[in-house]
């Protein structure tokens, strides 16, 4: 590069001719090459080069003669730097009208910056407004967590909001490279289905035409397994709904899911699978992610542990510990999110335990050979107490069983013939699970509340914006 | 490779001492490394060995001494031959107990063989007959479309629509690769969303709580534009769903749409991405889904002729070509779909169409400068009849046009505060789109209805199963 002062003659020789309109630049920004817009996060392209960039104004602070401007254009921030002496009185003074989240375009000369939080900085040669913003709702100052949620739509834009959304673009990318490189097919199951299968309690209904109720989905397993049958691996992913009266900090009425299901899986195929599934998420974020994880202040020690083999403990040998930790858990119950903590808190890593007694879980679950009070089911609980991410099973695949099961659970059979075909036709063994998103982004961000992990956080006291 | 009969008798030297029962193969598939289970799409790795391949009976037929048994285990089908010298005869009749769907674990040598669909055949050393299905409710025979909706669970297991469903994956796939490639944020838009902005007609709704009714979205845009504003670049990809009363062979009422939208892009900015786009789509298909393609006896001459740049016309333009193909049509309606059809007869490529009369599209596009009777916005039409698969516009970036746009419409302001909010703010040009991908499907896979583009399809009358 040359030097500073050389630039800024070429600069001042460039500006007389140009006097380029914002509006012309965005609508033909390919019209000038030296001109060319570019993004923050391509800036490492352009080191040398006098381009543009077009962002809101992220924050700002002036010293005299020379005054920065801090832009963000959504990729990142970049601190462009005004020369009083190398700027028309004009352009000098944008800086006076610009606000926080004014939205404008400034151009210069890209420089490296080692000391720059992106590693680069911008020497200003022009700066066109494109609207100046009223008076930004949200200041540097402490807001409470309900006022920025009713203004979710400004408050993704600040650095925290995007470091999460980056990570929960990471584990949803990762989640379907995952599954894509192994051969499983997407399923996308139904939204609307016909029956209240295991109550209406739970369930969100809509009139659905001529047809009566229809409910949205809370889980497509069912679904996954008919395309197991058809595709010998598939994956299910996308939102499901919950209408429980649940206000904890785990508990979203829409969220999203991904539900893998294998056909000739077992019980331990389920869990290996299950245990590659979150060391390729974990590691993929550890690896692409690590900008975000620092904004986040996270502490990686256990993110960096999450890999395969994970402990496995069985839920008697879970019960032990609970009792080992003096609490007077009962055989039998399922685990609370307290106990879930005790449990987990044993290790450091995401724990399997796996056979549960029948009573705590659906009736889809094969029962272990070995001792048919249990269920062929396994959980995957968090470290650091984020809980519960992962619940499989390996799935009744009898006729004569499943049928009984229905008829016990007093579910409608009708509703289920479908579901009894899959055992009527060529049944196998098979398995699957689900891993919930919204809490998967929560443990990895580590954060407090699930409602900073989905850009539009929908809970029983909150359906706006 | 060594000769058949060589072949035959290492086969005969090894059964005596193997005798493996499916069961405890599906458990342990990796415990003995000359039997280990494989997938049929993985045959290619395998050449010379022996394998075991789980999976379901598609076909069989015998002649004589040899009899041949097509497995299919979801990632491909294989031809399985049974030679009765080199089998014991409880083997080799296994032949006659398997029914069509029933289950089994084959074992046997993989072969090259070039005149097999897969390219592969399987010398049988062993069969396990895991369950026996009873008579399958879908023959060789025609099945009327009704018949065969009422089993989609089933249904799914043929190869027309496995082609179909892989088609499908790759198209998502290639989305999201799209995006994520040019660093524009994923953003999952809300499902439940709180006012009827544009009247309840199309709109399901469903009690929420103390909060009234929540409706399901028709579209994630708004929630993207504000995207946008905090991220630079996002796409919003989720189900969908309207409750309009169409029976069309267009119509689902419950379907997924991909939605990007990018600060600083203007009306050619936009149609310039989706011409990107679209060709990405398109030949990621062609280059990834040729067997499927062959399955669908696709004929893809015009979908080779999908590359940028896409022909372009105004709505005056269509307008002109309807009218010299006799048609009465009327300036400032909306095209139909039969005018759809006429107006991209006339390319072999998919056709934007821009600037139509602000009567006939949504409140929140950008008039054009040159001409305010006229929206910033454009459709793409597909080649061959298939209509509509985007729509988008540039957005109105100005407050108070916006807000009298909202007053016109008599759409409650309240609810579109926070709408407003994105003007107030740092407002940008913008620009974005939709594309459905259940009508892309159709197109690219060349079908006559969109049922068969989705694995559960949802219409008005169709809730099952």
């Amino acid at each position: 590069m040359t030097k500073l002062s050389t630039d800024n003659r070429q600069h001042k020789a460039k500006l007389k001719t140009k006097n380029n309109n914002p509006k012309s630049t965005i609508r033909n920004p390919k019209s000038k090459k030296s001109m060319s817009r570019i993004y923050i996060e391509d800036l490492s392209k352009h080191v040398g080069e006098e381009v543009a960039i077009h962002g809101w104004l992220y924050n700002k602070r002036s010293s005299g003669k020379i005054r920065f401007l801090v832009v963000r254009d959504g990729t990142g921030v970049l601190q462009c730097v005004m020369v009083k002496q190398n700027l028309s009185e004009e352009i000098f003074n944008t800086f006076d009208a610009l606000t926080q989240e004014s939205s404008f375009s400034v151009t210069g000369k890209v420089k490296a910056e080692p000391r720059s939080p992106g590693g680069f900085e911008m020497e200003v040669s022009d700066v066109k407004i494109i609207h100046v913003a009223k008076e930004y709702p949200i200041t540097p100052k402490e807001h409470g967590v309900e006022y920025l949620i009713d203004i979710r739509h400004l408050w993704l834009r600040s650095s925290r909001q995007h470091a999460i959304m980056r990570v929960r673009h990471e584990i949803i990318r990762a989640i379907r490279e995952f599954f894509d490189n192994r051969g499983f097919l997407l399923m996308d199951a139904p939204i609307f289905t016909p029956a209240a299968c295991e109550g209406t309690s739970t369930l969100f209904a809509t009139d659905y035409f001529d047809l009566g109720k229809a409910y949205l989905t809370q889980s497509g397993q069912l679904y996954g397994e008919a395309g197991a049958m058809a595709f010998g691996k598939v994956y299910v992913f996308g939102p499901t709904f919950r209408a429980e009266k649940s206000k904890t900090r785990r508990h979203l009425t829409e969220f999203w899911m991904v539900e893998p299901e294998v056909a000739f899986n077992d019980l331990n195929d389920n869990m290996e699978l299950a245990e590659e599934f979150l060391e390729h998420i974990v590691q993929s974020v550890l690896k692409n992610r690590q900008t975000e994880l620092k904004t986040l202040e996270r502490n990686t020690t256990f993110l960096e542990k999450v890999k395969k083999p994970l402990p496995k403990i069985s839920y008697e040998e879970a019960v032990d510990i609970l009792r080992k930790k003096g609490n007077a858990f009962e055989y039998g119950n399922d685990f609370g999110a307290a106990d879930e903590t005790i449990i987990s808190g044993e290790f450091d890593q995401p724990l399997i335990v796996h056979r549960y007694p029948t009573e705590v879980k659906a009736f889809y679950m094969k029962r272990d050979p070995q001792n048919p009070k249990l269920a062929l089911a396994m959980d995957v609980l968090a470290p650091e107490g984020y809980g519960e991410i992962i619940g499989g099973s390996q799935r009744e695949d009898d006729y004569d069983a499943l049928l009984s099961r229905i008829k016990e659970h007093n579910l409608p059979q009708e509703a289920f013939e479908w579901y009894l075909d899959l055992r009527r036709y060529g049944s196998v063994p098979h398995a699957g699970f689900g891993l919930g998103v919204e809490r998967t982004v929560s443990w990895i961000c580590g954060l407090e509340h699930v409602r900073e992990t989905i850009p539009f956080p929908r809970m029983i006291y909150r359906l706006t914006p």
